[in-house]
């Protein structure tokens, strides 16, 4: 029985880790902590969860995390897991973070996009990209594992398939749209409810902090003109990519390469996902359609930026790292409706 | 392993018994039924589990059902489960009904609210009623369970356990709403979606089929005033009961008759269900509130219609039936967000 | 043309009389006031009225919006209109006010319900209620108008008409249902987007601070219990009335007395409103049903709490003062969808 | 006084003519007819506006139309206005057409998208597009008004003073959102309440009968790339549009075509619109940013569909064509919230 603990575990993403692992059965949740809550019964602080955990939240104290838990998930809000990640590591305990410190393996890209010099840049060649399909072998021994960000799973599993097969220098064009949990339960005017409900907005234009993660994970091929949105619903990115290739192909023999994938589905030409098909489960949905009138190729994907684009793809790390059956815990199928 | 059948499949319902059915250890989903989807795969028909079932929608067949299932749930609309039941019931195979037809010991209960007589009266006797911590010994030697209405469900775990603390004999205000999955998926102006969203309205005032359910399982100790709401969500069922007691008393001793229920959570004085903490699980949630200065107990109790309203509910049972552990598959924790 | 200033123009009420007021055609925007944002372009901090007024915020000066406006819309929190209702009526400006602060007539029971001594106590005499089907003769003349609470506008108008029915001694029982902007922009964890959407709950149960105003206007001929909920949209708000008669009456004859009304619209028995029907108008809908089984009376009343319920009645108050027509700039119709 | 017919007054976009009419001065509304609602009083068939107009549902009959009304709206399905607009217009009336029939030039284009013939070509060369801001004059004097598509006012608008500022020939996409009532209040699965909530989708993509429209406004100076969505809310079209310069250049001077237009809001560089902004008015507004990394520029444009994007500048081409002030009855502000 693998013991779990999560730093950071009343953020929405840890939150759902525990959903996930509530009903995972190689696993045991064994520590909570929180800055903000110690000495709380889980009960009070999440109410969802009432009566499946007893609980307490605890101080952070990397030292009883690592002798306690087998591995630590870490769901603290941006730039603040770096020291968490490498006190655990140091002190034995294998590491899976969810958040975006280690997702970048250049220092100066992180400097540029998020604002301050990364602080455990000696970590970075060892941190391993946690996107399963891509990286499966590395994560099995990894002991710091980086959780992608939603929108760059939802994008990266669309796009990496088809790198190779001939795109033009034209940037490729993301227009991608979240529920309102992708940024979290910080409150903030533009999550008020009655501010985002009936609403759609874009934000970020062009300086979004997963432009380098995207662009890294192709490996440098092309550039991105990603522009997020966010919508009036809690859970799910949609992301529209429109792709300039010299010459149409088919994408359909790139896409043989998730065959085996148990949690991404390639649905293939003419049929889209949408995120009705996703909520709550771990699947990545992707399809596509070409457009001889304009040369185009459509890729259409779709996450729960939750389960697929963040808790499950981390327990699915988790289960590749302990030799577990890789689906444990995460054959919940999507809330239809 | 117990093999499982569903008849009327493409529903809410049915789809809410097959997500949790995925996640679902000691059972294997073996037949679909279905009058309108007859050949086509699963996957076509039910996008939401593309990959997760090999099956192939059948035409209903009682004889192959119960000679290839141990148990089969029926979840076709109201009226139209009479015939099926009876005839699966004959052929042998164990049966829970999530439909309203073997809800009502009394057909003449069932003539008046649904507006057509009974058809086959002589099993009313022998059908259980699915609520299960009121019913948990009958359920296990049933051969037809009828799974509880939502409503009734959120309604009855709440009252049932106070209806001898001395009410009053003013009736019971029940002013329940409901998410838009609890009319189903056929098509109407009223589930249209700009129809319904940023709308709230009663339907049904006095004359909701659900009533005399309600009532029969109160052991007509009491009369309610039900009055149903639809509004602008998914899921989930929030009742708001006031009841006149003789003399305000102190409900927490009675509600200690659910403290090893697994599923339903006492939350007490003061403390109040909300649908974020049972969305997708299945859990019923209740607390209360008593009103010195009106001299009321208000009782409000949360359930996923869906879930612990519907398909929960119904899995529940079927452990039971087959000795297995209670919980097992239901142990999926609610979305939160 | 009618001079009309607003305190606290950036909260939801205000907002609301700005929006109605942008195609009023006796008066004119004359001074915006607020505490936060001096010295900003009505433009920059209201942009869904980008373009439509020249007007700066101002700092609150009672000597100037006196004499400047010969109206003045107080559009404040709660507790917070006192002073500058006193001033401005000081200062010989009309006053309307959307708050709290002048609807009780009874110190004692603001006191005890908003826990805090009222500061200007003398004032209540003369604050006239202005609820306008039934206090336009007075709300003709008066200096200072309360505008009524939103849930109380909707309960108020169903059921004044019926106090001397012959009601019985039971409570009347009123679950209402409000959307998110009734609580207004003030950031909180249960406004939040992702907490709020998908979620319904009751809150304040029986200890309301509209308890007292909606008893004071049914004359205390009535104890009510009032449980007000909040569900997943924006505006509206829908109150389910349950009233037990000594002997169930046909109410139509008592509804009589609105058929004059211009925003009073009385759909009759078995025709029940919905928010749909009111969304952005001036319209509060009344319809009923008996119920002879229980022998309870069942009013639903339907009202766009920012507009019916707030802003919309403010103007026709203002109508009123002024002696324009009462339903100028009001005859916008409701949303559809 | 100018008389008012509307033909189709029961669909999104005929009840939003209405309720603009409801609040507008230099106009009657004397007319409705309708197919299926013949006989019925308004007051009936559309709750929203009951007690607002006497009017009852009259069998369509052009001579009538025509000699009791001087302009008559037509707002029906497409491929249906073809023969009522050539026999209101022959029998003398004003035809302002909110379909799409009469916007195409081109009949082959017509035939292509929609996938029938054109039944009533000759009538083509004397329509005029209603976009009012580029075609003010020849709507002026027009005896039939094509109302432009909702999808096109937010693309059009945004797209065409920039035509000339040096595009390349890269296609522009155009990811755009369109709430639920753009798809009008026919029924169908994917507008079930319980199917689009929480969802989002794309759809059409590369065949869109908007494609045509937007080419041909943009003088086929341009291809695009258009791929529509539906969100979970009821109004409002976000249009994010990507535009591939030869050089990066400063679009303001070129939006300066706009700074007299009453209803199109220019927010210029790096304030981008959202739905909250322009919802239930006239305005359209949008917003850009300049991309240096990628090149790009990008549009960002919002609209109410049944407002700005068809009921109002409907409203703006009659008061044009009657000599009103181009503004009346449409100074109605946003619902903000």
């Amino acid at each position: 029985m693998i013991r779990v603990g999560i730093v950071g575990a009343t953020g929405y993403g840890g939150r759902e880790i525990i959903r996930v692992l509530l009903g995972h059965a190689g696993s045991k949740l064994t520590m909570l902590a929180s800055t903000s809550r110690v000495g709380q019964h889980a009960d009070e602080v999440l109410p969802a969860f009432r009566g499946a955990t007893d609980l307490t939240f605890e101080a952070y104290d990397a030292k009883k995390l690592a002798s306690e838990c087998d591995v630590v998930f870490i769901a603290v809000p941006s730039k603040e897991s770096m020291e968490p990640a490498a006190e655990l590591v140091a002190e034995g305990a294998r590491v899976i973070d969810i958040g975006p410190d280690f997702r970048l393996k250049d220092p100066h890209a992180w400097e540029l996009y998020y604002g301050t010099p990364h602080r455990v840049r000696d970590l970075l060649p060892d941190a391993v990209y946690g996107l399963v399909p891509w990286y499966r072998e590395a994560i099995k021994n990894a002991s710091l594992v980086a959780v992608p960000g939603c929108y760059p799973i939802s994008i990266i599993l669309a796009l990496r398939p088809i790198l190779d097969a001939g795109l033009s220098d034209v940037p490729i064009v993301i227009d991608a749209i979240s529920g309102a949990s992708g940024a979290g339960r910080g409150l903030a005017e533009g999550l008020h409810f009655a501010e985002l409900n009936e609403n759609v907005r874009a934000y970020k234009l062009g300086v979004h902090q997963h432009v380098p993660e995207i662009e890294q994970e192709l490996q440098y091929k092309t550039v991105v003109q990603f522009t997020p949105h966010v919508g009036p619903y809690t859970r799910g990115i949609l992301s529209t990519i429109t792709v300039r290739p010299k010459h149409l192909f088919d994408p359909a023999p790139y896409f043989e390469v998730y065959k085996n994938e148990p949690f991404v589905r390639v649905l293939g030409e003419g049929t889209l996902p949408e995120l009705n098909h996703v909520r709550g489960s771990n699947y990545t949905d992707v399809g596509w359609k070409r457009d001889e009138r304009t040369g185009n190729l459509l890729l259409v994907s779709a996450v729960d930026n939750l389960m697929g684009g963040t808790a499950g793809m981390a327990v699915q790390c988790m289960n590749l790292m302990f030799g577990l059956d890789e689906a444990e815990g995460l054959r919940i199928g999507a809330l239809s409706p």
